[in-house]
């Protein structure tokens, strides 16, 4: 019998679609026709996929519930095929539990799955010994390449990886020191737009609330930030800057700081999601009326009134996927960054008026 | 020289905690000591970790780039050893992007990182068929054990995974026709609670809008819901069960189409984070007096006054990783179910008094 199972009369497309599991109202799995045939999942997945070593009983059990369930094989089942374990996609990940690289990574597995691809994730924790760890086991584990959103300041130890035929794709922040694409956001841009909607606003003292300031996309915003105020003659800016808040608990002590310190700060840019998020819980202990605009969207912005720098976080993942695969065996001598533009979108508190809670 | 590099000299603790990387405040890192020495990560790994098969000359020229720099290993990298790739702790997750599996992932991460391993996610995308091809390669892997959101109905496939030497634990849905340790959550009581508090609030007219049905959580909450009414005297509860929405846009759709359909309604019961999130888009479009007690707790719950089922998801990964890495090599012929209470945190949303929009 052939692998594809033809010679067994076996086709994984002649079954109605509308086959479900007896009570379920789902469609048959490779499990449901291993269990009804009282048999492994391998063994299962071995006679669905055509593969020799099975006695033929056992086949016959198998091909026989898989019809009665009428089970199709899906792509990626059908990647089991002979044990070949199909190609495995590592993305990189600062922190687990920030939505933001959790869109992305939804992102990049779109495209990864849409290829029969599996994607894996895993955590630097914004450790730079543990992403180069982590950059070294996957490289050994021969993934077919790794998209990275990158702590460390250098690269230069990855371009061993690539030139081993695992190419690495940056996400977020641009690599140093290495050839690689790179798929960043309009940091610059983004954050510029972002303050003078609130000098527009008739704001002087805005205040500025950022992150680990080794990070590249804070560095970015930080210099926007700095020349925009610049720019319409508020020179006295520096005094402004609040950066190593990286998450919402430090960056609400951070403002309620700042603002006991200064109480004529009237608007606040704050660099990123997690600071928002403190931002507004400092806002609703103690400052009510102060403006504020927050790079990165988040749920729920909407019905809280946020005013954000807005983009799609899973358009950075799919791009960076798609320019991933491209890559595969080629050596990359014309990397390419991609800059996904953001946009403002005003929702009430970037848009109040200046008012001094001087008391 | 022995694997812990002491016949070298190097110790990996000699050297001060406030050593940077010059201009950049931060520690040095293996891909640090590489670049300076000229070496590869690989290499570099190798000398630090005092492996064979490094020339002398390059030995000595990264141990005196370590030193100059002060870097010192972490447990993680020392992990490297020889080439053995640390023990592998597979989670796989439903869905990528909802925050409730980030921070349960979250706190998997800090119980596995803490062993030195390393933690890799895949996610079934709440697919029977991809989660049981997911967990067939994982365990051809030859992972350390896998924490298991399992979307299947049936598990009888994976007692041959377990039989194998690769541990599983469940985690929010339990194991069906297999033996292994669950920690899910109270949905049965949190949903109970939460349905008598908004009874006690005098509504009677209550909605439950639920996720797939097919998922037990959901089984568990729709029953509690159900007996919580009937003991309320509430008989007519079913025509107010609506299922099915498995994201915010729907479940707003479905609020909406509810309360046209039915006027009366004065209360909503949202069986998790996302339709709460679509029940709130939906009241503040139509039915901003609707009252609401959701289950999961979210960003900015406080912040927007909604009365939520709380409770800490990272605990639920703390707690199967310590079960999953306690299990290995051993037979599960006593498994254990652990529950995780919730608690009712009330913010104005679940405390309001019936108001019939009836127009």
């Amino acid at each position: 019998m052939g692998a594809d199972g033809t010679e067994s009369g076996v086709r994984t497309n002649q079954h109605d679609d509308t086959n479900t599991v007896a009570g379920t109202g789902r469609r048959p799995t490779l499990a449901d026709v291993a269990e009804r045939a009282g048999v492994s999942l391998k063994t299962a997945s071995r006679v669905m996929n055509g593969e020799r070593y099975v006695a033929e009983q056992t086949r016959e059990r198998v091909l026989g519930v898989a019809d009665e369930l009428g089970f199709r094989l899906n792509p990626m089942a059908s990647l089991l095929k002979r044990g070949v374990v199909p190609g495995v996609v590592a993305f990189i990940t600062g922190d687990l539990a920030n939505p933001f690289y959790s869109v992305m990574a939804k992102g990049v597995e779109q495209e990864v799955r849409g290829l029969g691809l599996q994607l894996t994730i895993a955590s630097s924790d914004e450790d730079p010994d543990a992403e180069a760890v982590l950059v070294d086991q996957l490289a050994l584990s021969r993934v077919r390449g790794i998209i990275l959103t990158s702590t460390l300041t250098s690269h230069a130890a990855f371009v061993d990886v690539q030139e081993r035929g695992v190419p690495i794709v940056f996400v977020d922040r641009p690599p140093s020191g290495m050839d690689a694409d790179a798929f960043l956001l309009d940091n610059y841009g983004g954050t510029r737009a972002a303050v003078e909607h609130l000098l527009a606003a008739g704001h002087r003292r805005i205040a500025y609330v950022g992150d680990y300031a080794r990070l590249h996309p804070q560095r970015e915003r930080q210099r926007a930030f700095g020349d925009a105020m610049e720019a319409a003659g508020v020179t006295d800016w520096r005094g402004l800057v609040r950066e190593g808040a990286h998450d919402a608990e430090s960056a609400a002590e951070t403002v309620k700081a700042l603002l006991a310190d200064d109480p004529d700060v009237t608007a606040v840019f704050s660099s990123n999601n997690r600071i928002t998020t403190g931002v507004l819980h400092a806002m609703a202990e103690v400052a009510p009326d102060l403006a504020l605009v927050g790079f990165d969207d988040f749920d729920l912005a909407d019905l809280l009134g946020v005013t954000t720098v807005s983009y799609d976080p899973a358009e950075i993942g799919r791009q960076a996927a798609r320019a991933l695969l491209a890559r595969e065996g080629r050596r990359v001598d014309d990397p390419q960054t991609w800059v996904l533009p953001t946009r403002l979108v005003a929702r009430g508190s970037g848009e109040r008026a200046p008012r001094t809670r001087a008391s």
